[in-house]
């Protein structure tokens, strides 16, 4: 297991789906930071289940509490750990399927990794895993905010309708944090049918960071780029990442691809705000592919842990859509990936001038 | 600058693209291994320009040399150093666009970043910078060998141009890379027409590494999707990265998507090979977006290092299409990270049972 | 701050004296291992003061919670986070020294570097920072006794009086720890006459570890030797480490420190079980050097934050010599390099074999 | 092999005492910094052995190239790489001893770990291995001396004769970099009479680093005295650290061993500079204990390969007293801490005032 990120500003995560809490620690956040828990609260919140039709019925409080690093309503420099206990613990609802490997979950992985029976509610492998990524991405956007960097991230794609603009107010009021108005109810429409059928569907996070100056992001293997793309896929459910127009530059001319420059700035933002992993100083923007969520209640063929073919069917309570849950983990891991990038930037920066 | 990877089997590489020498040094390859130093001359040569009408004109011998680390012809345990001195540096080529910054290029942020003009030929952003990737994936190779893995990356994409299916016997020949024999000569037309416009075209490169057990990985971030990607968009050039299916299951159901068992095993591979961040035992696939060069002799608008708005026509020598030069850079990343997990399944794997 | 430890089997530790709770997250533990609390409970309960008359009297119950990384008693291989609240918090008894520097306590440079006043009972410079330490390290001795690894440390010497003899059974009962138990009561005399004087007391831990098998250790930076002394200077109030006969050396000959061999193995040790930063089978010996508790009734001379001379006398709990708490905290970081260690060697050892 | 050290300023050392080369590549110097070859030739040449009748007889040129990192004899912010080849490499001194494990040498366990046989003049175990360390040092130095550090290691006791005084021009310009004039000639008669014996013998080595401003150090793990007592014991030879008073304060009281301070600063420093593993911005003071070199020419008991009783005369080239070899080398590793501290500090440092 590796549940450590970043070099400057450090994170270490813990807890499983159905153990006592879940957390984070983090190391790095400088001294005397106005930080209150509220700020971390408003995120959990955002993160937590429970909101709309569209995601999965689990209710939890998702109370933060912070155990260290903080007095007067200050950092002190030291760790900052925070905990969220589960509560809403229905065990009951993955009793009978704890002998099969959930087809798209990392049960088989996990058990030819650890030796050990898939966990109740996916144990370490479940979404809950999130709560301390975005618990400590809180930490980070306050720090980043002081440099004033802010971010977003919003689904652009579900199934096959894409979003045509985005409109982040709209975004944050929407419950599949859908980025285009007159995209949304299309979209709300895919999950629906997909719900229907016992079914899910995928779709597209974007996230775009504005503020980032130039300059930020170590070459040439902690390329901002590069560690942003390592953080996104770190999320569960998330298989493929873009910087800038990603995908679409391979059928393209470089004179169309290129940024020209003119006294103006960058003409354009094919980059994404990134070059040579150094940012420009333009937006950074990302698009994550989120795949459809593994858990469907529709009957699947697998094994049971002793090799033999069974059918599994899944209850519970599943998000039909994973997208608008993507959103706040985005976020948190960008805003995890830039704290890095700019105490780094502090470290080294400036000499020589 | 952060040109160090990896966590057990660590690697730092060093050079600038018009210095003295490019290279790396490799710390943790076991002990006991034979390592012949025309392995890693092998995938030098294989990344090499010069080799086609398709790649730049630049020809250097790229001779390896192995400073330490060996005995016998056997590696000692200690950190292998490899050395490649740079011969046909011609900064002329370059002295004219000095103070300009090349657009698509890493010029204005390393010039925001360090306060360091462009440096002759692109100094550390330059290509030149994987050969020391690619003499130490040389060495990763070894030890994956050792455990039954071997990897191949190939050409799928060029422009407008798909693969249809891969040859991987045809694509190690072709000058393109091109893994579908039927594509390649669409594919070729692609990058002359481009070389006749004075411009330049993308494309995908696909990699797959077979032969990598169940298991490893590290979750939650050292997944090794993760350090997939993060390994692959650290490649210049390289805008996004897929893992399996990727983008593709934005539009899918989850029935769609999973992979389901039988007692053969996985029916399908949408997954890429890793569930949960931890390899299944499947071939693990990867996709890269890769943009097209941005030296291209095509006017393009600009600055100069004082501000002031400049025309730029890029001469010199420019691969037309970067992939073929990718595709080992791709599988020395991909090595260094399977051996990176290889050692950390090592460590902490087989307990317990 | 930097509060993460190790590269395989990592640690981070959180938490001030008066804060919430202090506590430590396991990361790399791995999977499949009989794990209990009480094994945790056990090394805290040793670590905790109050039990005799030699220690502050501070008394709190250090019940620790594990929140994550077990099930049915074994470990999952994800992190294990354990959390010990703080309770008898009497910051009551800082308050009127809070304006003060404390000579020989981090009050100034703490100030100095995080800008932050003196925290009550210390904060993160505190010796109740060494609970997370003690908890990790109760979860290495786990890792280490399945590879037949013991380590224990016990006090050899305090003030003036030296032990001469090493009895374990005895330093485990003794108040002091200490080895000897001709030396004991002299020991004794020392703590009280230093409690008398209002004043305190240093001395020398030793720690042995054995049955740590020959080939732990990674020169020529992580030389276990390195890493151990490292660990050692880490514990607060530590101020010299010795390996072996350590500072004893630098009178002697090569011919009187030379551990010669024969068929029956080494003939002596006074290298301390290590060679060249690797670990040569006998037993792992190491010596810190204690200082006395800085916190001490006789006025001293100090300044306020705001730079006034002003003089101190400390009141509140306060061992008169630290050496009986260093000894957990000793053992529990030397645990935790040697189950780093341990893996490392497990990840490139054997090959070539 | 661990052969990586820093987590900012990061160094990667590599090479075999009669391999091709030894060097280091130092990834994170920042850019625009002047940096001369000279600055590192220097340091290089002070730790080459060769002139005096005290030290080692083997003659190197020493000449070091940089291959990467300079433009215009500035920093670019990239990797530099230093090199430096092994010329006078008389292996035949060793091939006699080659199947023998040399007492006090590395042998034994290297080839419990590596499985590897003793390598001609030990490998990456003999002190040639300390060229890359030297080099990367001094670019280390560079960084500190544009914050105004300066540091000076020196000899302070051989064998049985201690040092009373630090003189520390006549200690650069001492064979011995004894630091005490009075004590030279006695410290001279030392080794000299081990010389004769056919022996070798010990000493101390001290180190002061002055102008570290208060604030630098990383508690709990990153303490500036753990960094730097890890540091100095990975150094070849050196078997005890003391910060400050070190050992003397076991048999002190607190009152005595407390540094008070009043307007003038602090009224004493027996903490070494650091308090709480953080600078207070007096002088830091370490102490290293030297063994005997091991390489004697009297005979010793030992075994050979296969285990057979054996017995050892060593011949060759070899320092009979290592101290003025350890003090560039104490320099050099104390330069990397404290570099890597600086950077810390700019990173975290000065937010929240």
């Amino acid at each position: 297991m590796s549940s450590l990120w970043g070099r400057f500003f450090r994170v270490s995560t813990f807890g499983e789906s159905h153990g006592r809490a879940v957390g984070a620690v983090v190391d790095g956040m400088p001294a005397g930071m106005a930080l209150e828990v509220e700020a971390i609260q408003r995120e959990l919140d955002r993160r937590r289940p429970g909101g709309s039709p569209f995601v999965s019925a689990r209710r939890e409080p998702d109370q933060v509490e912070i155990l260290s690093g903080l007095g007067g309503g200050k950092t002190l420099g030291t760790p900052i750990a925070m905990v969220v206990r589960n509560r809403d613990v229905r065990s009951a609802d993955y009793r009978e399927i704890a002998e099969l490997f959930r087809p798209g979950h990392a049960d088989f992985s996990y058990f030819e990794k650890y030796g050990v029976a898939p966990q109740p509610g996916g144990g370490r492998a479940s979404g809950r895993e999130t709560v301390g990524r975005v618990a400590a991405g809180a930490v980070a956007k306050v720090l980043l905010a002081s440099a004033g960097v802010s971010l977003r991230a919003y689904t652009v794609q579900i199934g096959a309708v894409e979003a045509a603009r985005v409109d982040l107010d709209f975004a944050a009021a929407d419950p599949l944090a859908c980025a285009d108005p007159e995209a949304a109810e299309a979209m709300a429409r895919e999950v629906t049918a997909a719900v229907r059928d016992g079914d899910s569907v995928g779709g597209v996070v974007e996230l775009a960071a504005s503020g980032v100056p130039a300059g930020w992001g170590d070459p040439v293997f902690g390329k901002l780029d590069a560690t942003l793309a390592g953080a996104m896929v770190s999320i569960g459910a998330v298989k493929g990442v873009e910087i800038g127009d990603g995908f679409a530059v391979a059928g393209r001319r470089g004179s169309q691809n290129n940024d020209q420059m003119d006294a103006g700035g960058f003409r354009s933002n094919h980059a994404g705000g990134i070059l040579g992993g150094i940012s420009t100083g333009q937006t950074i923007v990302l698009r994550l592919a989120v795949k459809p969520t593994p858990s469907i209640a529709r009957p699947q063929a697998t094994l049971d842990l002793a090799g033999s073919e069974r059918t599994i069917e899944i209850k519970g309570r599943h998000d039909p859509c994973i997208c608008p849950r993507i959103v706040p983990v985005a976020e948190a891991m960008a805003a995890l990936v830039l704290a890095d990038a700019y105490l780094a930037q502090r470290a080294t920066g400036g000499f020589g001038q």
